[in-house]
């Protein structure tokens, strides 16, 4: 494929991906009709389908691109750099999330999917912790998984509340999680 | 006012709540109509409504119940036991919260109200955490607030996450919960 044209195409998915994260965030996931999305992105449904099969795989395709990018700030600026990036993220783009999650428990396979959505991601995560964990920055008397589960749940509780209005003050409970997860003396 | 029809309308508040939980978590807030409310509850939509004015009212006297049994579980078995009452709570009814919260974003005179809902059980609360800094249970060189929304987080990452289809297993993280909040040595 020439060049000229790949560049072409990955333009037109950054259109597309760029416009529906701004119609979802304003209509919610439900909301976000096809007329709306074909008018925020500035392509027809037929140019939009092209690229992206349906409507949930581009949102699909949004949480997987976020997914890649809160994994390369942690590893790059550490824990605390990702808590903080969530709990100053859109609220109302964390709403969609909550929409789509709450789908979730009605339907496994879909369940099962999202959950392995990012397997290369979730290797890197785990290796990151690992390395955290030899280098002595966080404490090894428990799984690296537990630790990395247990980081899940706060980002998920500020997610939460972050999206429904409640502004997460996080500064000064960082203490308490560095606290978590330090090395025992 | 006689005590018989105190009973009797204690009873009633009683049928209606039960009724109407089961309908929330079976249909989602939304998607619970009154029709269905009144078939489930076993009471006409106008003896249900004499007891509360609006399906939101029942929403929110199961919500503050709730609240109230939660302080209770804390106050008497600790946060841990606390912790594991959300994580075995039904995932169907844990949704139906999420979805209100999802709403309140967009509705500040309802987010001021639900923040505000149980004063003094957060009076309670905050009471309650400050008498555990004071015996030494748990650290005190962070404020008591900080320690309650720091908990609080948690809590809302394991409904979340519950709410979703993915159980928590929480006893491998207790551990790190104990530790961040601990006195420390």
């Amino acid at each position: 494929m020439p060049k000229r044209s790949e560049e072409h195409l990955e333009a037109r998915r950054r259109q597309i991906l760029d416009g529906a994260r701004v119609t979802f965030s304003r209509y919610g996931y439900e909301g976000a009709t096809v007329a709306k999305l074909e008018e925020e992105i500035g392509l027809s449904r037929g140019a939009i389908f092209n690229y992206y099969p349906s409507k949930y795989e581009i949102f699909y395709a949004l949480a997987s691109e976020q997914q890649a990018q809160a994994l390369e700030i942690w590893q790059e600026r550490g824990f605390e750099a990702l808590l903080r990036e969530i709990a100053e993220e859109n609220p109302e783009w964390l709403g969609v999330y909550l929409e789509h999650v709450r789908h979730l428990r009605t339907d496994p396979e879909l369940r099962a999917r999202w959950q392995n959505r990012t397997p290369e991601d979730d290797v890197r995560a785990r290796d990151h912790m690992v390395e955290l964990q030899a280098s002595g920055e966080i404490r090894d008397d428990v799984s690296a998984e537990t630790i990395g589960k247990f980081l899940g749940l706060l980002a998920d509780g500020i997610a939460l509340q972050t999206s429904a209005g409640f502004p997460v003050d996080l500064e000064p409970m960082l203490g308490l999680i560095r606290d978590a997860i330090a090395p025992r003396k």
